[in-house]
């Protein structure tokens, strides 16, 4: 990492997927760290499949030391059993990032899409195509490993 | 503790306020041995509230040992804003019970309020009423400690 680069890692938490992505941002250049998914094994019962999440979410912290986390502002437009599922997931996620001292900074979905493509209601695959274009060495990427380094870039642009 | 009782705690999780409460088994008998509840400041952002959910549950755990842990199965009858906060809340207290190695049994709010009140449709009153009468040392109880009590009751009774 370049010495005065700031790292920054997106989550895009799930209990069947949790996406994440980290990017250096230097002045206004970004660079791709790493990004991948956690997928929990879903025949286990829940608190090992929250354990395993906050396992592989905290070795990833200790292996890229990322200095700040965001993450997106979830969409409650949901069923409530999807909706709880998913704040299981994200509960044990934020609280993987605030034992390492991380602050976790949240981005409305629109505020992700405009700050990634320029418009605040672009698709998912406009999203995959335009972190490719920023962040050119991602390579091929999961649905959501891609959100995850999009949340990572919008904390670029928000972030002081 | 009597060499032989085992101990077990029952948690009533919320991000406002999460109730617990920890009995010893002993054969069929019963016996209090603490209970209350963790309120996080909720002026603070979620990442330190869910911080300090864990931190004061923790506490309790390396406190007292219980051997094993019961929560309710949420109802999910509920709007999908107020689900996705109770299961950030039930994520972050699952996975500090899973990283003490404790197994999470869950269980249907009719089958807690069949077990400590004999009816399936128990009221919060009549809970809290036959808590006291199974638990006399429990003295006056918040609603949340009462359903920890009644949660951990249910698990004595199931548990093997």
């Amino acid at each position: 990492m370049h010495p005065e680069a700031t790292r920054l890692i997106g989550i895009d938490p799930g209990l069947q997927k949790t996406g994440w992505g980290i990017i250096d941002i230097s002045g206004t250049s970004l660079r791709l760290v790493d990004s991948g998914r956690i997928k929990p094994n879903p025949n286990r019962p829940i608190a090992e499949r929250l354990k395993f999440l906050s396992q592989e979410l905290d070795a990833i912290l200790l292996q890229y030391e990322p200095h700040d986390a965001a993450i997106e502002e979830t969409f409650v437009n949901q069923n409530p059993t999807t909706s709880l599922k998913l704040g299981m997931a994200r509960g044990a996620a934020i609280l993987t990032l605030a034992n390492r001292n991380l602050s976790v900074a949240e981005y409305a979905p629109n505020k992700i899409k405009k700050s990634v493509t320029g418009q605040g209601h672009a698709t998912k695959q406009q999203i995959g195509m335009m972190v490719k274009v920023l962040l050119p060495a991602c390579g091929e990427l999961g649905e959501d490993e891609a959100d995850a380094l999009a949340i990572a870039i919008t904390h670029a642009h928000y972030h002081k």
